[in-house]
């Protein structure tokens, strides 16, 4: 049972019919004779797009492309797909047409590619984390926090926005539904830090936002992320299990995908396997961002953003270290305070903080994670010296008053990491039903 | 590693330190014993709460309660936990006073217990998808249709309410972020359907939400739900695969959390694990509404709500049903099309609709479903007759257009799920950071 991709008769009194039925890349080749009670009427009107059902049987096929072929003994069809009208005709379609028609587009060679690709990730990220006993934690979407102070968030309310309830003029968020202003969640890390903090080791897997007005390739407002948390572990502890997970997905998926990542490999980008299989075999270079810095600072290249300590790495300066300099993923640690959030644990130093970027090609930073600030004192400080609010933040405090421990985690944006794996440029096109600004479609 | 529950000084220079690393119930018996450099400078300090290391030899414990105990040759403390200020002592805590502070809860029997429980079902369900060949979606959390127009919503925004910008009255919602008004999703049943009549068989299993205002044991604002949508099948197929799916996950369960579960069946309702076993080697009983209906008007039991023929059912009648008459799950098929939403396949009768609801003892309903209206016209049609309108629907409709397939699917409330294997009353000790009216903590 499947869609039928082509169909092709031949002078012989048969014919060909292409079908795919979504669980591979490849369709299954159908011959369709004239023996057939429902030849003429139906068969020869099949069309690209038509749902049929076929029994018959399965044989070695003497032609070129396939193994099997199925001889038809009866054809069923369910659905028709009049190609005056049905969009996706047998011809190269562009992505920006495709995301027009984002509830057509998986029946396509790319789209049904990425489905299995996300699927077989994700079962990556969950095999990788139960094997290692981590317990897998629903953190909330609507939120009153903010996580860091960093990130433009949503709104979400009960409000008639008609009809708002108004207080000498300001809104009265008492008399929303949970009673306080409500955001969706830009990440599951500090409530993952409570179940650590309980469980040992703990990991989140789910959707996260950004109101961020940023109409880029590489930006969405609604993406899923994971966060894996670990109690009783430093950054080095950190920098070791992302490096070991990076290599098991990569592994698993070159192993699990084959057709589809070859497809990739073919149509849109030549070094994609290379280049993971240099992942999974490579040694991964750690150094210090001041190592870093250093090394930009005596490089031949020309870069757009001038270097100096203490700004941020773009990512023309990650994949010069990863790529050029090293020539295998590297592992950046140790940061500036003054670039990374109020919960990272502060360095003797007092200048840096116990935070890692992982670098791959291609893209620069893969990962990022830290060591969590744990001394209740210095927390306190920090979160004054960042402008937040202690009260804000009471039971996050608390955590570091009662049986504290050095913990750690890290996070991944799972469409970055698709857009990766399968080379695909604009970042619409990993997800199903992107949400961009001005876009809601689907 | 792990935290303090109990210490316990014996007069002959030792004590006895009790520590759990929430990877299950049971904690670990630590003999520490004078000779250890810290013994009394540390070890007689240590509290409930308490984090600490510990290194020593594992040995048969002559103890009664534990096969092993750790005989500690060394122990670092890593955190402290004041028991002038930490509010979880070793004595029974009330659900409601836990509810308050949901960042140390995960560290009491019960809410570490709930916590395996929840991720042992979450592996169980993508275990029995996967083994299937179901495919893994991610449908999106912000939505601008509302499925089924049933269900109050959450609005998304990045609107300024202090300061929102209108139009002759009226908020202009081409100026907010998505250019058009955005909520919450209910389901992401449409969504998967896009990709079963693309790839087959698919599931969906994330966060969905509802603004109905009630401050009840049984709802939730933010909740996860399970939602696999299987092409190519009919209500029959549905059935099958829910009732299939239900003693999968239940005789996984009793597998892979015999600890926990003998910990819910003792403390919480000692039917649990009996009630489970009956469900997995029960076959399921199968009957129409229609006859649902007579078997109740015939009962001699007087219910709270008066039934007849296109009413509702109540949990009394579905529980009626399934404790007293059958004594044994019971799916009961061929609603009344007024009673359930317009994607539901209309039966010949034109009368009753496709839908199947799974009932189980104590709680009634735990999984709704049905096979969805596949008939363009009759689709256009049901739209109408519901007052919605066509223009919102135009790709769902779209879907029966080209290479429309029978198919069906379903969905399981995974709290309500978690309420059933472990007992417990309220919806809010289910998961870990609950989401109710007038509540955002954490």
């Amino acid at each position: 049972m499947g869609w039928v991709r082509t169909r092709r008769d031949s002078k012989g009194g048969f014919s060909f019919v292409e079908v795919n039925d979504g669980s591979c890349l490849s369709g299954l080749q159908i011959i369709a004779d004239e023996g057939l009670a429902n030849y003429n009427s139906e068969v020869r009107m099949l069309q690209t797009g038509c749902s049929i059902s076929v029994s018959g049987i399965l044989s070695d096929s003497p032609g070129k492309g396939q193994r099997v072929e199925l001889r038809a003994e009866e054809i069923e069809v369910f659905g028709w797909a009049d190609p005056d009208f049905y969009p996706l005709q047998k011809k190269r379609h562009s992505f920006e047409f495709l995301r027009t028609i984002a509830h057509l587009r998986p029946r396509t060679n790319t789209f049904g590619a990425v489905a299995r690709v996300r699927n077989a990730l994700t079962n990556a990220i969950h095999a990788f984390f139960q094997e290692r006993g981590f317990i897998y934690l629903h953190t909330p979407i609507i939120t009153g926090s903010d996580c860091e102070g960093a990130g433009d968030m949503f709104r979400v309310t009960t409000f008639d926005l008609n009809n708002l309830p108004k207080e000498e003029g300001n809104v009265n968020y008492a008399d929303d539904f949970f009673g306080a202003p409500a955001n969706l969640t830009v990440s599951g890390q500090l409530e993952a830090e409570i179940y650590a903090l309980s469980m040992g080791d703990v990991y989140t897997f789910g959707p996260t936002f950004r109101a961020e007005n940023s109409n880029t390739s590489r930006h969405l407002a609604e993406f899923w992320m994971l966060e894996p948390e670990m109690a009783f572990c430093d950054l080095q502890g950190d920098v070791a299990l992302a490096t070991e997970f990076l290599k098991y997905i990569f592994e698993y998926l070159l192993d699990n995908c084959k057709e589809d990542m070859a497809f990739f490999n073919r149509f849109i980008d030549s070094t994609l396997i290379e280049t993971l299989e240099g992942l999974i075999s490579k040694d991964f270079e750690i150094l210090t961002y001041t190592e870093g810095i250093d090394i930009l600072k005596n490089a031949e290249k020309e870069f757009e953003f001038p270097v100096k300590w203490g700004c941020d790495l773009k990512s023309e300066h990650e994949r010069y270290i990863c790529e050029k300099v090293f020539e295998r993923p590297t592992v950046i640690v140790d940061y500036p305070k003054e670039i990374k959030p109020f919960y990272m644990k502060t360095n003797e130093d007092q200048k840096t903080v116990r935070a890692m970027d992982v670098l791959v090609p291609k893209i620069g930073e893969i990962i990022g994670g830290s060591q969590r600030e744990d001394d209740y004192d210095a927390l306190y400080e920090r979160i004054e010296e960042m402008g937040l609010s202690h009260d804000d933040y009471w039971w996050y405090l608390e955590l570091r008053k009662f049986g504290s421990v050095p913990h750690a985690g890290f996070g991944l944006g799972f469409e970055r990491l698709i857009q990766f794996v399968t080379g695909l440029a604009n970042i619409r096109d990993v997800i199903p039903f992107p949400r961009v600004p001005g876009n809601l479609a689907f």
